[in-house]
């Protein structure tokens, strides 16, 4: 497995290679990455994992600075799963001068994170835009835990016919139902407690969606209430269709997500219901 | 020569096809496009046109639906130069739903023409976008005429690391001066006759650099001028340095960029002066 650090490094290890898998990661690897990886390997001989924490999608306040970076731990774990390469650029090899060009998403970007995460969406599109191109990969895999990224990811690769097949991996749990999350790390063991009451909330709806009810609102602010009642601050509740519009009554399957904070960390989560 | 009227037939031809070279262009071709092309013939053995006249970088009231569609006369031209291939998908081939991702350029998208066409570079920079992911050249050919355009496809092309080379063509005057375009089509007999007095006026700045004139401001009022007692509506006259920002008196290396209409069309021109 080789670990490359620059661009000219990894243009000189993709000529060597005719078709190639990606999975773009920000590293601190997990069960949930490793899924995605292992799902990347049944669609092409080589993979090659990024690991890239990419300042362009965090917006001021948020975690940037503090979210974990622990590439020997990752590069462990990727070389045990057998994977071809590691791309791991520095800010400045990846940005050697400020990005000036924006992928600049619909209004899909602005609702749900991005009503809460200004931005994100644009930074998280230009970086994957800029590390397909670097990349050139047939097939990138990303999860379906960030639901509303795999979202626009699609819709970029579509708008733009970038020659690349994106597959999605489902969302791994721990034993109690708690998506697994490089940012669970921050949760002191009362939080930790917590989390999974965000995926519980979320099956209660699918449950009831499934059972006929079609209350939306009040669905999402019983499942508010009841983690506001826990100490969560809840950031949305949300029933949507497929494509991450509000559900309506014509609406057959529907995407549930959420976004709740557990003092400083935020956690996100989804599950599908089908009529 | 292939004509390619859909993505299936462009991709079915791309795969037969090694390195590809490509020249971008709306169709009505003449001469100065015709010398792009064969700056691309001479970096790659296969030579791909698009024709397509992009409603993206079109404003409302611009000249979206008078602009000459060639197609035929086109074909000839280029099947006598001998290319291998003419891109020429519909408006729907290409946006089979409507556009939701841009590619959002910097500031500079905004001065210039941008200052009097909002959006066009931001539709400009979407659409070469994706007709690089769908031809997925090695070179791509742009004129100089549009310099603000070259400037703008290099820096996306340069900010997404986008594994193409950007290769810029000579402006190709009439004997008289006139940068050819497609616009000059539009000019009565005697709007044509008026017409070299645009590049008349930027030469004139160009020889006044050279002559170790630095009042930029009254250069540019002294063109602008000349041109409105001749019956112009001047939009812009500018002198910049080559990354198009505002000349400074260190400036050493001048772009001299020019658009004025006569009457209904909309000419732009543009020449460099070295200290």
């Amino acid at each position: 497995m080789k670990i490359l650090h620059t661009v000219a490094e990894l243009h000189a290890w993709r000529v060597q290679h005719d078709q190639v898998s990606f999975v773009p990661t920000m590293g601190n690897l997990h069960e949930g990455h490793l899924a995605l990886i292992k799902l990347a390997q049944q669609h092409a001989p080589t993979v090659i994992v990024s690991i890239f924490v990419n300042p362009l999608q965090f917006g001021a306040g948020e975690d940037y600075t503090r979210y974990p970076r622990t590439l020997e731990a990752d590069a462990a774990k990727l070389s045990a799963i057998g994977i071809d390469a590691i791309f791991a650029p520095s800010v400045e090899e990846l940005y050697p001068q400020p990005q000036r060009y924006f992928i600049t998403p619909p209004a899909l970007a602005n609702t749900l994170c991005g009503a809460y995460r200004p931005g994100h969406f644009e930074g998280v599109a230009t970086v994957v835009m800029k590390l397909f191109q670097l990349v050139q990969p047939t097939i990138a895999v990303f999860g379906k835990k960030d639901y509303q990224q795999l979202t626009i990811i699609r819709g970029m690769v579509e708008d733009f016919a970038v020659p690349i097949t994106i597959i999605a991996g489902e969302t791994i749990r721990a034993t109690d139902g708690l998506a697994l999350s490089s940012r669970n790390g921050f949760l002191s063991p009362t939080e930790r407690a917590l989390a999974p009451a965000l995926y519980q909330q979320l099956t209660r709806i699918q449950q009831a969606l499934q059972d006929g009810e079609r209350d939306y609102a009040q669905l999402q602010l019983n499942a508010s209430n009841a983690l506001i009642k826990q100490g969560w601050q809840v950031d949305y509740i949300a029933i949507c269709d497929t494509q991450l519009n509000p559900a309506n009554l014509e609406t057959s399957s529907w995407m549930i997500l959420g976004a709740a904070r557990l003092e400083t960390t935020r956690l996100i989560d989804n599950v599908m219901a089908t009529s």
